[in-house]
C-alpha cells in the first residue's frame, strides 16, 4: 500500500529474478565495479521489481549507465566520513553510486545503534540510490528501527507556489512485526514522478489534486507537468494532500519540508532546489537512521505488541464496499513471495534496453532472459 | 500555516495574556500545584492561544479541572524513569498532568542531546498535554531541533476502514530560523477535532474528504461524525489526503502509525485505540526528541542554509491568485508577537467558565479579566 505497486501491462512478461539480479550484477561488473559493489547495486534494483516497484527497478538499469557514461555517476568516487560522535556521521559520497553510499550510510548508523542505541547518518553529494524502503529494510533485518530519507530533483510545488523547489522527498520507516514487516516507503509528494509517466505512456488525464501547470493551478495534463520539468519551468507536483489545505496539502509541504532539513539541510549539501540542476550533477543528500527499541524495553514484546496492533486495525470493519484494509508493507511482502516464484514483471522496452546493453559490453543475455 | 488558528468570531474579545497566564496559575495552585508547576501548565495553555490556536489553550481549563476533579488527571501522580541509556528514556508518567510531564521528558531529552547528541524519550501513560509544538520548541530554544509525537483518544479511521483505531496523533518539529522559526505542528488527521466542533458550532456542513459516517462512506455532517465518537460507534475523521489514497489518504495512514509505533508501541503503553477507553483513564503515550545538529557541522552556517532555503520557498513565484506562500511556524510567530501587544482571543463561554471556575475557588478574577 505505501508504495506505487504497478500493475502488469500488456507489454509485460515475467523474467526470474536471480537470472535478472546475476545480469545485473555482470553488467556493473562490465563497467567497473567490482563483484560485491555490483551485488550491492544489482540487489537494490531487483528488490524494487521483487516489491513491484518497477519504477525503481531494472527499467532504471539503463539511466544508470547513462549516469556513468556522462560523469554524473563518478565510478572512482571515494565516500568518506567528514565527521562523527557515537550516535552520528556525516558523509561525503564523492558523486558515486547511490546505492554504495546508501547501503555503506546505513551500515554505519546499524552498527552505531548497536553500540549506542542510535545511529543518525547523513549523507551528501549522492546519486539517485533506488527505494528508500530497502535501507530502511537493512536496519530492520537487524531487528532495529530503519528510517531513509532522500531529497531529490525539484518537481514538488510549495502550498500557494508554483515553482518546484521541493523534492518528491520520500520517507521510508521500517520496523519488525509478525506476520510480516512494517515498511512505510512514500514520496510525500502526492504521487512520484513515475506515476505521471504511466499517465502520459497510457495518454489519459491526471486525477485533478496531483499537480499545477505554470500558471500554478491544478492541471490534469500529465505532459503539461513533464513539459515544466523538462523545461525547468513553473509548474509540478503536488504535495500529500493535493492542492491549497483543504485535505492537508499543507501538512504535506510541511513533511517535506522536514525531509529537506534532515537531509540536505543537516548534511549541508545541496537542497532539492539545486539538485541537478548545476551541469546535471546529482548531488541529492539522504539521511539513514537505526534505532535500537531495545532501549525501552523487551524486543520480543515490543514487536508483539505492533504486531497485535496492526493486526487489529486490518481486521477492523471495513468501510462499506471496501474488502480489505493494509498496513504498510503487506503489498511488498505478498508481492515478493510471488515474484520470487514466478519471475519479476519487466517491460519489453526495458528488455530491449537490456540486450542493447549487454550487446555493449559483449555478455551473453540469452541464457539470462532467452530472448 | 501548520496549526488551526482559528479566526476570531462574534463572541470572541481579547483578554491580556500575562494578566490570564496569572489567573490560570492561580487555578492550578488552588488545585494543588505548586507555583513552578502551575507556571508550567499555564504556560503551555497561554502559549497556545498566542499562537492562535484556541482549541489547545485556555478555552481547555474547565476540562482540566474537570480532568481533575473526575481522577483521570492523578495531582499527587510521581512520574518516574524506567529504563534509560545515554542518549534514551521511558518515563511512567503515572496518570499525571500532561504539560508536566510533557516539560519534563523534553527536558531529559535535552539534556541527553546536549551530552550526546541526541536524546530520545518515550512517555506513557500521560494525559492530555496541550500542543505538541510547545514541547518541539523547547528544545529549539537550547539550539537543537525538537520533535514531539503523541497518540490521543481514537478518532481517525484507517484507509478502506470505518472503526477509529487511530488518534489524531500530532507531530511537530522545530529548528531556528531567522528571521522565524520552523514549526511544523499538524495532526496527521486531515483536521484536528477541533475544527469538527467550529463547524458544529456554526452548523456548516464539513468538506468531503474529512471524514466517514458509520458505513464508512464520506460524511458532510459533523453531528454523524461527534455521535459516531461519543457513542463509540464506527465512523471518524480520514488521515492527511482523505478518504482512499487518490490524494495520499494511505500515506497519510502510514505517517499517523508511525506516531503510534514511536509513542505507544515503543513506550509499551496503550496505542490509540485504548486511549480513554478504559473507566475514561486517559493513558496516552508520548515522543520527545532533541538533536544536536552541531554533531554535523557549524550550527550557525547550518541555520543560515536553512533560513535561507525557507525564504527561497516563501519568496518564489504564487499560483495564480496566491498572494503568499507560507512556511511553517510563520502564522504562529506573528499570532504571538500580535497578541502579546493586543492581546489573546477567548470566547465568551470561555470566560463563564473561567469566572465559574475562580468563584469556586474565591479568586477574585475580576482584576484578571474585568467582568
Amino acid at each position: 500500500m505505501s508504495a506505487v505497486i504497478e500493475k502488469p501491462g500488456m507489454e509485460q512478461k515475467r523474467f526470474d529474478s536471480k537470472k535478472m539480479k546475476e545480469l545485473a550484477i555482470l553488467v556493473f561488473q562490465k563497467l567497473g565495479y567490482l563483484g560485491r559493489e555490483s551485488e550491492i547495486i544489482a540487489d537494490v534494483l531487483v528488490t524494487a521489481d521483487l516489491y513491484g516497484v518497477s519504477s525503481h527497478g531494472l527499467q532504471r538499469l539503463n539511466l544508470y549507465v547513462h549516469g556513468l557514461d556522462i560523469g554524473r555517476i563518478k565510478r572512482e568516487a571515494k565516500s568518506r566520513i567528514i565527521c562523527e560522535t557515537a550516535v552520528s556521521a556525516l558523509i561525503d559520497a564523492d558523486d558515486g553510486m547511490g546505492q554504495l553510499s546508501g547501503v555503506e550510510s546505513m551500515h554505519i548508523a546499524i552498527e552505531k545503534a548497536k553500540q549506542a542505541g542510535i545511529g543518525f547518518v547523513v549523507t551528501r553529494n549522492n546519486n539517485h540510490f533506488g527505494i528508500a524502503g530497502y535501507y530502511a529494510q537493512m536496519a530492520m533485518a537487524e531487528k532495529l528501527i530503519g528510517i531513509c530519507m532522500t531529497n531529490s530533483e525539484a518537481l514538488m510545488v510549495p502550498t500557494y507556489g508554483r515553482r518546484a523547489l521541493l523534492g518528491t522527498d520520500p520517507i521510508a520507516i521500517a520496523m519488525p512485526a509478525e506476520p510480516y514487516p512494517f515498511l512505510l516507503d512514500i514520496a510525500t509528494a502526492v504521487v512520484p514522478r513515475g506515476k505521471l509517466e504511466v499517465y502520459m505512456k497510457d495518454k489519459k488525464p491526471i486525477p485533478e489534486g496531483w499537480a499545477v501547470g505554470a500558471d500554478g493551478k491544478v492541471t490534469t495534463d500529465p505532459f503539461e507537468v513533464n513539459e515544466c520539468f523538462v523545461k525547468k519551468t513553473c509548474g509540478g507536483i503536488l504535495p500529500i494532500g493535493g492542492l491549497g489545505e483543504l485535505l492537508g496539502g499543507h501538512k504535506g509541504y510541511g513533511i517535506a519540508l522536514a525531509v529537506e532539513l534532515f537531509t540536505g539541510i543537516l548534511s549541508q549539501g545541496y537542497t532539492s532546489d539545486m539538485v541537478r540542476k548545476v551541469h546535471s550533477i546529482d548531488r541529492s543528500c539522504a539521511t539513514f537512521i537505526a534505532i535500537d527499541y531495545g532501549m525501552f524495553g523487551d524486543k520480543i514484546e515490543i514487536e508483539k505488541r505492533f504486531s497485535d496492533y496492526l493486526a487489529k486495525l486490518r481486521n477492523s470493519e471495513k468501510a462499506d464496499g471496501a474488502t480489505r484494509i493494509y498496513t504498510h508493507g503487506e503489498k511488498e511482502y505478498f508481492n515478493r513471495i510471488e515474484c520470487e516464484k514466478r519471475g519479476i514483471y519487466l517491460q519489453a522496452k526495458t528488455i530491449e534496453e537490456i540486450v542493447f546493453i549487454c550487446k555493449r559490453f559483449e555478455i551473453p543475455y540469452e541464457e539470462y532472459i532467452g530472448v
